[in-house]
């Protein structure tokens, strides 16, 4: 996963950029960078970590001009490596171009081989390079027509920004899959455009969201303004479910939607679901915080029991070196979480948390909460079991490691020592984001017709991935490393 | 304000003074240190910044032996350089000694005069150095008489601790105004001891907590064990409320109180006498996180009104070198808390949280919810004003810039642009605090009365200083700097 | 100027890389990089900076395989950045492939326009990747023959090596104006390979020179060994005098003459040519050092004068921000250079130096030593005068602010404020360098006839420039910035 | 063995002291400092390493004042770290106060006892600290007094720099054993004073030498003036011949002697009492750089053999971390020197040096010049063979380490694997120094009677220690570490 910020036509647009790429700083800590534009030239920085650490005032003075594409990358197969960070800028025939990409390419083998085969070298992770080669390759005379004819033979997950001497290009693929949103930002009498993978970058500087960018939809600003078209095949909206649940920030609004409003609801709809069994002595709800906290209110909400902090988590989490050679109980976890065990001593104890990956952090903390005192342990899900590998861009272990890939319930119970676990089913949860965001969107663009149950990818829960794919064919990784 | 750890008897003490010192990072963030000791010589490493970052595994591993202690340094007055970082390790005549401290001495002054003028030399800041000459320079014979010696001529609050290169030694001043707690820690067959400022350092390592020092409490161990006594004038304890109210972590447990539950109980007592005021339209408590979160949760239970996370906390908050020249609304405060639009667009927002100091971030954060849509904004702190500076180790500013020494509710009001602000009364709070520490310590050493309401330093909500004290002498800087 | 260093064969490929570059670290400081392979990946590290600092123990780990090679480089038009930092690797359709480029070529231009019409992207310092990318676009199927055919169409000065999975080649331009020596490492049973700009690389790692790569030829080493070819045009031998005079290390062995003897052939001829004038007083000859002691050595023998170290270097040399308010008297000058004041107080002082390229640092040197009492200060440089620029990878200023190319020789002795002036004639400096090379030239591959008077590139000294090219066409930079 | 410099007067005081410290770099690497002020506080910048890499613009700005002193350090027992960097500042009864010092005190240990018996607890490497608790306790009232009183308690070598809110104090031990020089530097129309532990420092800043600080001389510097007394016992000056042999800089004037001539001199003598013995073939007299190189030059001029730059010395020798597995001949010093081997291939090699200590380099060398093709190699040594460690501040090895002291001279040579080793006598050395010394000194102040063959301190080559000391009693390390 990672983040785009871009802005056209504000006389900080760097600072701009610094500061949308630091509110989207959730979506990926591995590396950013920036490249602006006078309108001459593109002004490129790079470099590994967080916006914080990577940008000083010198870098960011270097970055002329009034506009500007941003990336924050999260660490991914490409590798930890600057050469992988992005945006990517080149000079091509034309001029220069620069390429900030969130989401993930399912046919860059293919295109590699012919582009390679074209007599094309490739320096960097595949996928957003290739989009490089296929504009500098294109026959199409028309600059825009380029870059529709480039990102059409594209498959997969892709919001996309493009930044060349005199524009700035948004795109999203078809199917819509990553969130990209567009506003406006005031500055002077002048008004200018911004767009970002979510409008939560847009609060921290001012600007104000208008819309989503639409799924297929390319947006080209230039001096001229904004135009938009929709140059690819249509298809229907694939929204994915992932960015709810988790990915997302709580104060976005995705399609219409406040992500924290959604979660809410998924927890209501779990207590109902998955109610709490019968039994005897206090029940709190604790959420695993901070991303189980809004699922958690909801189902507190909907089932009447209190909602308590039970799980304190440490502001000050990162690597650790230490292993201590005594076995400390449930150390790593603690590292970042820690009982509050007055809040759930001799209680029942209803965990919830947005979902399970490999199982191994919830069983620390199933037995940690049992070790402060609980008297049970039921952990609530507010998702459907992920069963499957994401192809589109979050960074999802292989089936072998997912434990529901290759667990029943009952055996996921058993080795998280949980008394019960409860999932959310896939129904409830493309309901409950229905729910928020169907009337949110009566109204708003391409919003007329409120979302079905099929405008959501569901791939890691049900298997079913809406782009054609054989996912048990290995990725074909860079030969050349870093 | 700073956090002190110690142990003896660990074969890894000083990884696990690494973790204790991780756990209390919230006590202090500007500058760390461990000295550690194989029983013949004393090994020390201090740097600036945080824990994770000062320490690698090569400085572990030079820090030799089964005892050690550490210090977290809160930025304060002293200034901020590695000289000032915690424990200060000296030799003197009877070997090596080492301290750290956690606390002010409000006579440091007049024991430096009293040093200097003996032909004492001073190499930081004055008032933890002074306590080593005040033991170097001692008449009395026995080792651990000169310690008595030394802090019997102390004023003011500390919780310290001395090693040397056979004893580890703790004490806290005879008022108790700030914490520290004992603990065992087993391993192997063997039960070595910790000591910390909270025991929250304990939960990381596996350590228990027996119980807290008591105040005028002299811990002394060594190979043969451990040993109490108390050799100071007695005195009422005066237990600091500010930790409480905010400086402790909720899962510590101080006094026999979880700070959770006091959190929580002040919450309700916040309800209980500033309720919402007689309205229209749907209300929320909305807590400013992460410290106002369990008084906001017992607002809400009290008042039976919803708990919503209308204030969305990054993760990702440091320091930041932007200053747009471009004015963006609520700038500064959005780097940390954004609003979340969808749960308080339309409502009536009762924004709790611990306490206002200088009231511009609280004004930042009522102007950013109107903003964002509240109907209204009703400020709820679940303490009383803030109105006197702490001499006794938490770094708060004078007098002239504590807004609520300079103005009265209702000019807080209108600073505020809140609807209305509601303080916890001081009666309020004691009887709060009592509430949860009272039925603790039922049956614990030192604990079989009940805490008094006499029982508490409140001199930044009452100016009424537990030590003699005259506030406006200025203090005297070190000349050398740094 | 940069300097490249490849290995074939030898377990600690990578180790000896560092070391190579190390030992050729005087050709370039900016930046240095290493690629490795196993025969399966590639494997590459480059920084910013000296080699020292640029690698460390785990960086040359994470290089696998018996096979490298690296790059110094110097600082040159391209700009100082990572990216631009060599070797160069890609991924192309035949698999991987790293460049490290030691010259300039003069057609890049030319051939960027063209590759980029063609649609390729160019992501660093255009010439040294523009050969790669004809290597991909390469018609011939044979990949040796691919190689040849991209490097048959480049003008200008290259010693190049490159590294696929299963080869290290090297190749020198047919006028072999750049050096580059082969040579052989044993290891215990084994023989591997070892190219490097200068011999004295293979001093440091205990390999042995066997000769210089002929200009023209293309040596390829893969399992099965050596093979050598001269697949381009035939040429007439120029190679670069500016290597003799001043910037091989004096220990190297370049086209079969020891450069320290070079130097000092050339200083007794500047000794002949341009004697001390008559005059009273004690002469004494003293060199800039390091780079003028061999001459001042050979002036000394040849004229009978006393050599002595009139200037100290010191060495601790680096960069300083330091800009005193003041005017100290030579400041600039001073933090490299000494006078010893009893080496020249009251003496005819003959500062000998290898070339004068703007006359500022001379005539800071000349006023240095007349301040420290000297009586007279003749200046004698061991080349001609320095009047064009370089355009075959030395990184030389424009004509304009050469001082030989617009001053006489009355004028610079006036503004270097010297009592005389006397640079060595072409003419003596071929025949000097032949004078060392010839002999040992006699019976070596390709050399047994001794270089003639037109065996040697003089441009800079005489504008006779052997390749065409047009010096006055501004270079075009990369738009895209850095 | 280390440097101090300090500057009384100057507006640019912390700049100028940068510069200066710059210029003694040559006399430690390990860390440095400056502390300066502005007549009512001290400031302070220490850090590790060289001058180069521990200022900062920013640190020097934040220097005030114009008058500073500052420290370069070796490193030497008391271990490498920040605490022990000089100067050494601290805050007694009467302000402020900084120490920078250069020499070792051989009572310490007994000031230390006394010291800490009354109380005092030392926080640094100890004989450096010692002098400021004798200061802070002396009786005297007098604060010039004070510093004399206390210095007189000393015993062993010191230059050492005091500076306090109004005074810049220097004092030279009554032997005279380190050197210490006055100088004055002018700026606009006022006359500041600078010292240093060698004129050198006074070259680049563009300030004069004035004299030597006399032994036994204390020099006091402040708004009124400068003073000079000699407040301690009167005894002959012991000048350290070391200073001469190695360690100064060749362009300094110690004593009145530059250091080059008294080198040039000892390598005169050393050809005249080791004369190369008779033999066949072409002889070559061969500096080891740099050092070694003006007795290679005196060596060569009384024996009428060529001088040649035989070994190359490396600009870039550092730490290098590599061990190669492999076996590599000579490896280690060839990362310093490597043979030119044109100059030495065939010939008697005549190899100069300035010492040997415990012969490992030696032998190296002497293997690979032979490695390099020499007929001979005959080692020539401008001192005696040094037996004894040094007290007085040289960071010598203890006497098992010196091969001197351990092995006669034919077993020396075969150690080296030598034709012929060859040392200078202790009274050729004195006489040596003296030939250069003696005319100079005529008429300066306290030299108007040139030296005597006892004015030199040779304990290193002879045993006899000018200050009564027990060499075989261990040091007392500090305990506390760092």
């Amino acid at each position: 996963m990672c983040g785009v910020f871009g802005i056209f036509g504000h006389p900080e647009a760097a600072n701009m950029a610094y500061l949308g790429l630091h509110a989207l700083q959730h979506r990926g800590q591995e590396a950013c960078g920036i490249v602006s534009t006078d309108g001459e030239r593109l002004y490129s920085h790079r470099a590994m970590g967080r916006v914080q650490a990577a940008f000083d005032p010198q870098a960011l003075t270097s970055l002329h001009g009034d506009r500007a594409i941003g990336h924050v990358r999260y660490s991914t197969a490409g590798g930890s490596h600057l050469k992988n960070a992005q945006p990517i800028g080149v000079d091509w025939a034309r001029g220069s171009l620069a390429v900030a990409h969130n989401g993930n390419l399912t046919n860059f083998e293919a295109l590699r081989d012919r582009l390679e085969a074209r007599g094309s070298i490739f320096q960097t992770v595949a996928d957003t390079e290739s989009v490089l080669h296929l504009i500098a390759l294109s026959q199409v005379e028309d600059p825009e027509g380029r870059i529709a004819d480039a990102l059409g033979q594209l498959e997969g997950a892709y919001s996309i920004l493009f930044l060349d001497e005199r524009r700035l290009i948004a795109a999203r693929d078809p199917l819509g899959i990553r969130p990209l949103c567009l506003g406006i930002i005031e500055h002077d009498d002048r008004t200018g455009y911004v767009i970002a993978s979510e409008p939560t970058a847009f609060d921290l500087i001012g600007a104000r969201l208008v819309r989503d960018v639409l799924p297929g939809e390319l947006i080209i600003i230039d001096e001229g303004g904004m135009r938009s078209s929709f140059p690819f095949r249509r298809a229907e909206r694939k929204m994915c479910l992932f960015e709810y649940v988790y990915f997302a920030r709580p104060d976005s609004i995705l399609e219409g939607a406040n992500v924290y409003e959604v979660r809410k609801a998924l927890g209501r709809r779990l207590a109902v679901e998955q109610p709490l069994p019968p039994g005897e002595g206090e029940a709190v709800v604790v959420p695993v915080p901070d991303s189980g906290v809004p699922a958690a209110i909801g189902f507190a909400g909907q089932s009447g029991l209190p909602f308590e902090m039970g799980l304190i988590r440490s502001h000050y989490v990162g690597r650790t070196f230490i292993e201590p050679q005594q076995s400390i109980r449930h150390f790593g976890v603690r590292l970042k979480l820690n009982p509050n065990r007055a809040a759930i001593e001799g209680k029942r104890v209803i965990v919830v948390d947005d979902s399970i990956v490999r199982g191994t952090t919830s069983r620390k903390i199933v037995k940690m909460i049992r070790d402060a005192g609980a008297r049970e342990v039921h952990v609530r899900i507010s998702s459907p079991p992920t069963r499957w590998p994401c192809y589109y861009g979050i960074d999802t272990p292989t089936r072998a490691e997912l434990i529901a890939s290759t667990h029943d319930l009952q055996e996921i119970s058993q080795y998280l020592t949980a008394d019960s676990v409860g999932y959310l089913s896939l129904e409830g949860l493309v309901n409950g984001v229905r729910s928020v965001e169907a009337p949110a969107r009566v109204g708003t663009p391409g919003g007329s017709t409120p979302p079905g149950p099929d405008s959501y990818c569901h791939a890691c829960f049900s298997g079913s991935y809406p782009v054609p794919f054989t996912p048990s064919s290995p990725p074909r990784h860079l030969r050349m490393l870093p």
